[in-house]
């Protein structure tokens, strides 16, 4: 299977519905994608189990604020330095190119890159969702080597970082690109086919897709929020899918600091009774209380959406009086585990609350 | 020329005077010296003009706060991760080492670095004294890259940089360097033998060392300041050398921020009449006003040394209450140069006085 053209628009807005909030403007993935696929051809989108054990394996990220990488264009230039650069390091080409995540711009700059590099991307992640850092990704969880990892920005710099785990490379990464203009390009967890088949999110570019397509099918039909309902009840990760509050945004802080965009959201309730939801953000959505209790929780799934077009909203989108519904969605099985969640659940984002599965939270709430 | 131990007192000595204030505790870069000689045997010290144009010549230099410095031990096990890294980046091996300055432990460290590796080490440095940033060196200003360069810590982390010009290297590394833990080794400009003899000051571990000397064998006849001033007067680049000031030190204000040690110092003269001199220090002394005037300013040499012994004194190591000579001295003429001026003068340092060669300001003053 090929990602051509016509599957842009649905792919980046599925994309943009795994960011969760997080990951950047869609529009400028899409636009990215579609000229790459223009100028090189469509890329092959690769399942993972026909992945080559021995496959060289390299992934490619934009990694910053939001609120600055939609000011700040990115080209494929940058991403091709970072990639290259590893690959000089390491004294192996790729063979394959992989998302880190499959949220926002992070899932359809490596399908452009690959187009560019006219080689496969395969389909899947190190998370089936964002997240705001470097280590909480499925391939760091599982054994995957962080470092070494290369960052490059639009001045033609790069760096090479080499250091003993995935959280020391996050914290010297985030400083770098910090003092680098705020977002940068990087290419880390080098890999092989077997690790990617060992670490990585299964099939997750194509559930992009098939998000973006029931949304675009649901509009058609006047019933977008049911309809990319009803898909993701059809997959096998996201198949815990609920509609937990529609409300008026009334009230939104936030914050870009230390290469983040940090803040919280609170919703009143359309219906009326005065309840509000209150969502707590990193550059993705972390977690979600109604009337102060817990309903949703990293790494569960929290997106906000147009009420009428299901249009996803990151949360450097979001505005006083928009109204909007908020889904609740489970995360990947992968992401679940104790040492999963020791990596990316609550406490790593110092939350006071444990991890509860969203279909627990949504039967006792 | 072989460097023995006995001779690491007066060398380290002379060191901490070339450091003009900086370059950390020079009995710090005695003790891992002395320790690298009893271990590996001295090194030979080659002089400039001896060295192959083809020969490949590393750097190695430790960078950070000198107060940081001198609280966090370093190891040669940390400078060699630095050079190995580069070595292997360049897929070249390091023929002989060279001090990037002359002044404190940056110019212990690359002898006892050339010890355990039983390379040579150069009589050459790029400053013929110390200067708190990397793009303020002669390799720089006379046309060599600083990049690839490569900082590691104690950890065993290293970082790569490549960056289009020194002052984005120093930009980096200094933010680099800070959240490594404040100081770290480095090795960046690698050269070849031609470009080291076209751009690198000569013979000035052999005057560091002629400076050590000069200050023993005056504490023996009572008089180590006149002495040190009678020796630097007898050598090519510091032979206009000045006693400033004998002072009394009245005022320290001393930051750590941002990785340097940033502040100022005021002396009362000891002879009466109320006559005032002020220092003011970016690791190093950078100019000295006396009641206002301006008679002395980098790039030529502000030491501080005690009364009696001349002892050098860091800028870390200003006490109030302490009797102090400040001495002036002329910087080698590649510093004065209107390239090296832009580069290391004044104005490199936001000092709105323009460079006035110590000769002159001392005539007029």
């Amino acid at each position: 299977m090929k990602i051509d053209s016509g599957m842009l628009e649905d792919f980046a807005r599925g994309a943009a519905f795994l960011g969760t909030g997080g990951g950047g403007d869609p529009y400028i993935g899409r636009l990215c994608c579609a000229h790459a696929i223009e100028q090189y051809g469509a890329p092959q989108l690769l399942a993972l189990q026909d992945l080559p054990d021995e496959a060289n394996v390299f992934s490619v990220a934009g990694m910053g604020a939001p609120t600055v990488l939609v000011e700040k264009l990115f080209s494929l230039e940058e991403a091709h330095l970072a990639v290259a650069k590893l690959e000089q390091f390491l004294g192996r080409r790729a063979d394959a190119i992989i998302a880190a995540e499959s949220g926002g711009i992070n899932a359809t700059l490596p399908v452009a890159y690959a187009a560019m590099r006219r080689l496969p991307v395969i389909d899947a992640d190190g998370m089936g969702r964002a997240f705001p850092s470097i280590q909480m990704v499925s391939f760091n969880v599982y054994g995957v080597a962080c470092t070494p990892m290369v960052i490059a920005n639009e001045h033609g710099e790069s760096v090479i970082v080499e250091t003993d785990g995935a959280l020391a490379a996050e914290q010297l990464g985030r400083t770098l690109v910090v003092q680098m203009g705020g977002s940068a390009m990087l290419s880390c967890y080098p890999m092989s086919g077997a690790e990617a088949k060992r670490t990585a999110v299964a099939a997750t570019l194509s559930a992009a897709h098939g998000i973006g397509r029931a949304i675009a099918a649901g509009r058609s039909a006047g019933q977008p929020v049911a309809a990319v309902i009803e898909y993701l009840r059809s997959t096998t990760y996201y198949r815990h899918a609920y509609r937990l509050f529609d409300g008026k945004i009334v009230d939104v802080q936030r914050e870009t600091t230390r290469g983040w965009v940090l803040g919280r959201c609170v919703l009143e309730a359309l219906r009326g009774g005065g309840e509000r939801l209150e969502i707590q953000f990193q550059n993705e959505n972390l977690c979600a209380h109604r009337d102060g209790r817990l309903i949703a929780t990293v790494p569960d799934l929290i997106v906000v959406v147009d009420r009428e077009t299901a249009e996803p909203i990151t949360t450097e989108g979001l505005r006083y009086g928009q109204r909007v519904c908020v889904l609740g969605v489970s995360a990947p099985p992968a992401l679940r585990t104790p040492e999963a969640l020791a990596v990316l659940g609550p406490q790593a984002f110092k939350l006071d609350h444990p991890f509860t599965p969203i279909e627990t939270l949504s039967t006792t709430a």
